[in-house]
């Protein structure tokens, strides 16, 4: 039997179990969890310093470095959140629907677990202590698959856990870690069908694409964030300004950031030279149409490095850095079909002070989240009062934008009956 | 441009113009189309003659015979069913939840269209003005793939249809049939992700497995039905006989008959007899384990016509014909097991007078749906109150059980602010 085979099945015997758990139980597991986790930082910076080496040697980038890095301030930031976590209302058991049919039955229907979540992320050793969180809040048995680049810290922290759940009294094969090497076994996860009810995968383009044109277990797609900015002929350009800036500069790396903005043709020449302008203060990098890049030469940007001319493949890339794309349209209906063409459906933004501009953005641009004059980075689970946050799905499928605990949930329905049969 | 991707394409246009109609619209528009199936069905009882031949020709069995098989009666049931749904509850636009963020930016979430829906399904013509009307009243388009032997008739239906959605005024391309020759189409569509939002096959297990693989849009599987009825120790067995009947013997071909009676051991001696005999009386061929075959050769009925022995497979198979599986079972935990080793998840019952047990079977259970002392024939969208169902779930994602309109809906979040950024 394969080890992800083998893993999925004790993590299917845990999620029996763990569907019959009390809230209180699961509760005190996530504590446990968090308190071991707390107690074996020794072990899990030890494990961190062997994957930071091993991550330096083979020449990881500062950014991955940095997302792969744990120290004391880390781990007491995952062990908070996991407390937090802890804290979070439970939503199993709840009754969510109810009637007596018309032949006596009584029908209730009441939220369960899923039972088995697959998770595959990179090498983010907080993600692995989120998901155990998010799965035990929810009676959920996980399979973890970590990035290989964070293999030690992933082990280290999953083995705090599992000591804590266990001591808890809940069945440690809740949280289970996939060690072998190589693909091969993640495939084998995205096949186990009976064991495995949902994958959940975290992560860059690529690894959303495997999972999605692989995996025969359902899939929720996260995290993908092609987000634009559309300046609308009646914005407020000041406005616009501050939210482009923090939409992009303030964490370029994240998936509410954004990559594209479309500018109204009516506004163009005003807006586009204040755009410019500030991009090059920012430190970001423009991609830009024929009319912004004639407005950058004009300025006397250095062409390569301040500015380029897009081609098509900007309006479809997420650039994750200090680069973005300046498109001018000629009003909304252009600025929704580019949108609507080349998003993710994540977060997409207008800014604008009229009425039925805003209303029309709303209601036609196809996305999880659509603002009016704020900044995408909001999309967040915290944010919109969910708590923590296993992902931000970018379909239309179980869950969309940020999927808190109710997104690892289904429900069943109760019948109970004195011998009815159909007529 | 293959036919699957152009069709897929025009449906992604209509689907947005049908996001932006209202519900009075979309009422018109099924109700056009059901005057338009209502007026034109000499065409379509031409068309289903044909498919009728051609079937008879290649040697089709009577039970799918009469499934293709259409007549005035069934065209007036097909337009009154679609009528039904003109009445239906539209939920589009729906707040479904909405609050303040902390930073005043007000976010309230709506229920919208999921956008295009892809239906593959068998040979039923019935299945496509039910899945044209559903996807209607829900906003949105679908692009049919019904089997080849009917295809005359879903060609002829369709295009009633659409007419009577022209007419109506909202696009026609709201319904787009596959007409193809062959598999290639159907596989173009499963991986037309961008264009097609959720691919909904309702059929056979071959047709479902072969969705589940190769499809890269998101799936939602329906309706394999593997269904218990156990017999628990404290059941009352004239009650637990009668459910047995009409689980297995009403309607054998529906996904909510059962497939396997388990028996509690300590009412074997006593039960075991009385099923063997009802199912002889029944015309029920028995699937035995060696506790039933010694009770029914002792009872000197025919091997091989009334009973033969079962081997693991029949644990397994749904038999959709009068052949019956039966096991006695050590008691609750084997028979829990059982099902949750063998069944679906679609829906499983157990006969007891015992509460506890009742309970404890309705939390271990994993399956959409779960009875107590009460026919699996009850699983129905029109019996638990949703009105239409497009199919009956059995996975755990989106959607569980019957699916009515709600399972073709999705939500957005719209988030109207003054300019805020994150800090």
């Amino acid at each position: 039997m394969s080890e992800a085979i083998e893993k999925a099945t004790a993590a299917k015997v845990a999620a029996a179990l763990l569907a019959q758990s009390s809230a209180a139980e699961r509760t005190d597991a996530i504590l446990g969890a968090a308190q071991s986790v707390s107690d074996g930082r020794d072990r899990i910076l030890a494990a961190n310093g062997a994957d930071m080496q091993r991550a330096r040697a083979n020449g990881m980038p500062g950014p991955m470095l940095d997302r792969l890095m744990l120290d004391d301030a880390r781990i007491d930031g995952i062990v908070s959140a996991m407390r937090e976590v802890a804290g979070q209302p439970d939503p199993i058991g709840e009754v969510v629907g109810g009637r007596t049919l018309a032949s006596g039955i009584r029908l209730t229907q009441v939220r369960v677990p899923l039972g088995v979540i697959g998770m595959i992320y990179e090498a983010r050793p907080n993600v692995t202590a989120d998901a155990i969180c998010l799965t035990m809040r929810t009676g959920n048995a996980v399979v973890l698959r970590g990035g290989s680049a964070a293999r030690e810290s992933c082990k280290a922290i999953v083995e705090a856990c599992r000591a804590g759940i266990a001591a808890a009294g809940l069945p440690q094969d809740a949280a289970c870690l996939l060690e072998s090497e190589g693909h091969e076994q993640t495939i084998e996860l995205m096949h186990a069908d009976g064991l495995v009810d949902l994958i959940i995968p975290r992560g860059g383009h690529s690894l959303i694409r495997t999972c999605v044109e692989q995996s025969s277990v359902p899939v929720i797609q996260t995290g993908e964030g092609n987000c634009h900015v559309y300046v609308h002929a009646a914005a407020d350009p000041d406005m616009a300004l501050r939210i482009i800036e923090n939409a992009k500069v303030q964490r370029p790396g994240v998936c509410n950031a954004i990559e594209t903005v479309l500018v109204d043709q009516s506004i163009s020449l005003e807006f586009i030279p204040m755009l410019v302008k500030a991009c090059a203060s920012w430190g970001v990098t423009v991609h830009g149409d024929e009319h912004v890049t004639s407005v950058a030469r004009h300025m006397g940007l250095a062409e390569g490095t301040q500015f380029s001319a897009a081609t098509t493949a900007d309006w479809a890339t997420e650039y994750d850095a200090l680069e973005l794309a300046v498109r001018v349209v000629s009003g909304l209906d252009e600025a929704i079909d580019h949108i609507n063409t080349y998003g993710t459906k994540h977060s997409e933004c207008i800014v604008t002070n009229e009425v039925p501009a805003a209303d029309a953005f709303l209601a036609r641009v196809d996305a999880a989240a659509v603002y009016v004059n704020a900044s995408t980075r909001f999309t967040d689970g915290g944010m919109f009062g969910l708590g923590a946050e296993i992902g931000i799905s970018t379909q239309k499928l179980h869950a969309r934008g940020p999927m808190g605990a109710l997104a690892l949930t289904t429900t069943k329905c109760l019948l109970r009956g004195e011998g009815q049969v159909r007529a």
